[in-house]
C-alpha cells in the first residue's frame, strides 16, 4: 500500500513553486524576508500537518493535485506558529540553523519586527492557499472554519503555555490540556478536520477522538526527546527546553516525586540560560530517577493507545485504517 | 443625508457582543488576554475601515445587519495591527493608554509574548467574523480574497518601512511607496474592496483611485499630527514617532532641504529616546523653516484632491458621490 506519506516529495514541490511565485518580481528586503520564508520553510520540517490534512481528505475522497495544493496552507501555518514561538522563547536555532529572528543584519528591535511580519505574512499565505484552492466553495468555507477553530485553540494554548511556569501548583493535567490545545489541534485534529471537510466528510466529531489522543502522545514524545533526545536530530540543543522554563509532564512529575533538594535543584535550574554540562545531566538524572521518564513514556503510550482504538470509529475502509495505523505510528516513533 | 458615519455606534455595539462571546466561559490568562484585546479594541479608534467596507458595500447594495457585522473584521484586524506595531516600535502608550505588550504583569518576554498572541487571535477572530458572515459564497470568497491582498500588501509595507532608516538617500517616493503599503491598503483601499466584493460591485479596479490616493493622504496628515498635533487627540507623546525614528515626509524632505547642520541634528535626534524638550522643539523649527511642513502639506492635499476627482468613477448615485467626499474630508481634517 502507497502511503500518505509518500506525498511528501509532492508537497515540497508545491510549497517551492509557492514560494518562488511570491519571490518573483520582489527585491530589497522584501525579498530578504520572502526568501528566508521560503528556506525556514524547506530547511526541513516532517509536512506532517499536510499529510494528516491528506488523510482527513482521504476519509471521503481520492487524493488529487488540488488536495495536495491546498496542504501546504498548514507548512505555511506551521512556519508562522514556529517564527513567533521563536521570537517569544528567545530561541536561537531551528532546525539546525538560526531562528527567523536571528537571520537579518539591522538590529535587534528590527531583526524581531521582520521576523514577525515575516510570520504573519506566512499567515496569510496560508489562508490564501486555503481558499484559493478549488473546491466546492461550500466546502471551502467549511474546510476554512475549522482553519479557523485551530488557529483560535492553538493561540488559546500557546497563552496557558507561557504562564505555566508562573502558576503554583500546576497539575499532569494541566499540562495535558495545553498539549491538547496547542500541539493536538493544529497538528493532527484541525489539519484532519480540514481536509475532512474539503472532502465533504460528514463525521467531523469521531476525528477528535484519534487526532487528540494523537497529539497529545506526539506532544509528550517531543518533549522527551527535548532532553533525552540527540542534538542532531532535534536541530536544536537539548539543553532549550530547560533553560526556556517549558513546563512538561518529565518536569511536573518530577516535582510532584523528587526529594525537597531535587524540587529545588529543578525549579532553579528552570530558565536557567546558563544551565552547566554536569548540571543538566542531574536533571536528566532526577528526571530519570523520580519515574518521570517512565510515567511520561507510560502516558505517551496510553494516549497512542487510545487514538489507535478509536479508528475503528472514523471509516470503514481497511486502507484508511492502516493509514491512520501508519501515521500514528510515526507520530510517535522518532528515535530517541 | 444620513452619513455612514452614523453606523458607528452599531460597529461599536457588534464589536462588544463579538468580544463578550469569545470571553464568556473562559478563565484566567484566556480571559485576561480576551478583555484586554476587548478593552484596547473598544478604548478608542475611529472606526474608518469599518466605515469604509460600508462605503464599499454601498456601491451595490444598500446596508444591512449582516454587512454590519461583517464590518467589525476590520476593526479587529486594526487592533491586530496595532499590537504587533507597538510590540515593533516598543511603543508605552496607545490611545491614551498602556500597550498591550505593557498591560499584563509576568515578566518582560511573557509580557510580550502573551501580546504577541494576543494579536495572532485577534486575525483569527478577524478572518472568522468574515467567513461566518451570511452572504453568497462566491462574494464571500472574493471579499476574503480582497481581505488577504491587504494583509499582504500591508505586511509587505511594513517591511520596507522598519528598514527605511537604513537605507542611505531615501527619496519622497520610497516614503509614499510604504505610505501606499502600509496604510492605504488597509486603511482605505481594502476595506472598500472588501465591502464592494461582498455587494457584487465589480469595478473593483475603480476604488484604488480613489482609496489609495486617500490612504495616502491620511497617512501623511497623521505623520504631521505626530509631531504637530495635540498629544491628548493622538493618545500618545507628540515626541514618539522621532523617538521611533520614523522616516516620514516632514523628515525626508527636511534631510534634503536643511543646512548641514541642521541635517546633523535632525539624524542625531531619530531615534533618539531621550530627546529633551528643547530638542524636539528645534527639530520642529528645523521641519517648519525647511519648508518640509509646508511641501508636506501640499503634498497631502494633491492626493486627497486625487481622490476627490476619482469620484466620479466610482459611482453615479449622488448620494454615494457625497459620501464619499464626506469620508475624505474627515479622513484629512482632524485637527492640528
Amino acid at each position: 500500500m502507497l502511503s500518505l506519506l509518500n506525498f511528501r516529495a509532492q508537497i515540497d514541490e508545491e510549497l517551492r513553486k509557492f514560494f518562488n511565485s511570491k519571490i518573483e518580481g520582489r527585491n530589497g528586503v522584501e525579498r530578504d524576508v520572502l526568501e528566508t520564508l521560503k528556506e525556514f520553510t524547506m530547511r526541513g520540517g516532517k509536512r506532517i500537518r499536510p499529510v494528516f490534512m491528506l488523510m482527513g481528505y482521504s476519509l471521503n475522497d481520492k487524493i488529487s493535485d488540488e488536495v495536495i495544493k491546498a496542504s501546504i496552507s498548514l507548512e505555511i501555518m506551521q512556519s508562522y506558529m514556529l517564527i513567533h514561538d521563536d521570537i517569544i522563547d528567545r530561541s536561537d536555532l531551528r532546525r539546525g540553523r538560526p531562528t527567523v529572528h536571528k537571520v537579518f543584519n539591522y538590529d535587534q528591535r528590527t531583526n524581531e519586527g521582520l521576523a514577525i511580519i515575516a510570520a504573519d505574512l506566512a499567515n496569510t499565505y496560508c489562508h490564501e492557499v486555503l481558499m484559493e484552492a478549488k473546491f466546492p466553495l461550500e466546502l471551502s468555507r467549511n474546510a476554512f472554519l475549522e482553519m479557523e477553530k485551530a488557529y483560535e485553540l492553538t493561540g488559546i494554548g500557546q497563552l496557558n503555555d507561557m504562564v505555566l511556569p508562573f502558576l503554583s501548583g500546576i497539575s499532569l493535567d494541566d499540562v495535558t490540556r495545553v498539549h491538547r490545545l496547542k500541539t493536538a489541534e493544529y497538528t493532527v485534529n484541525g489539519p484532519m478536520k480540514i481536509g475532512a471537510s474539503l472532502s465533504g466528510y460528514n463525521a467531523l466529531s469521531s476525528i477528535e477522538s484519534y487526532g487528540i489522543p494523537l497529539g497529545i502522545a506526539f506532544q509528550i514524545q517531543d518533549d522527551i526527546l527535548g532532553v533525552f533526545g540527540d542534538e542532531q536530530t532535534l536541530g536544536k540543543s537539548v539543553k532549550s527546553d530547560v533553560q526556556e522554563g517549558k513546563m512538561t509532564h518529565l518536569v511536573v512529575f518530577s516535582l510532584q516525586k523528587g526529594s525537597k533538594s531535587e524540587r529545588e535543584f529543578l525549579k532553579k535550574m528552570l530558565g536557567n540560560k546558563d544551565i552547566a554540562d554536569e548540571e543538566f545531566g542531574r536533571f536528566k538524572d532526577i528526571i530519570r530517577d523520580s519515574g518521570a521518564l517512565n510515567e511520561s513514556e507510560k502516558l505517551m503510550q496510553l494516549y497512542y493507545n487510545q487514538a489507535i482504538s478509536a479508528i475503528p470509529n472514523l471509516t470503514r475502509d481497511e486502507d484508511n485504517r492502516e493509514e491512520l495505523r501508519i501515521l500514528a505510528e510515526k507520530m510517535v516513533s522518532r528515535v530517541r
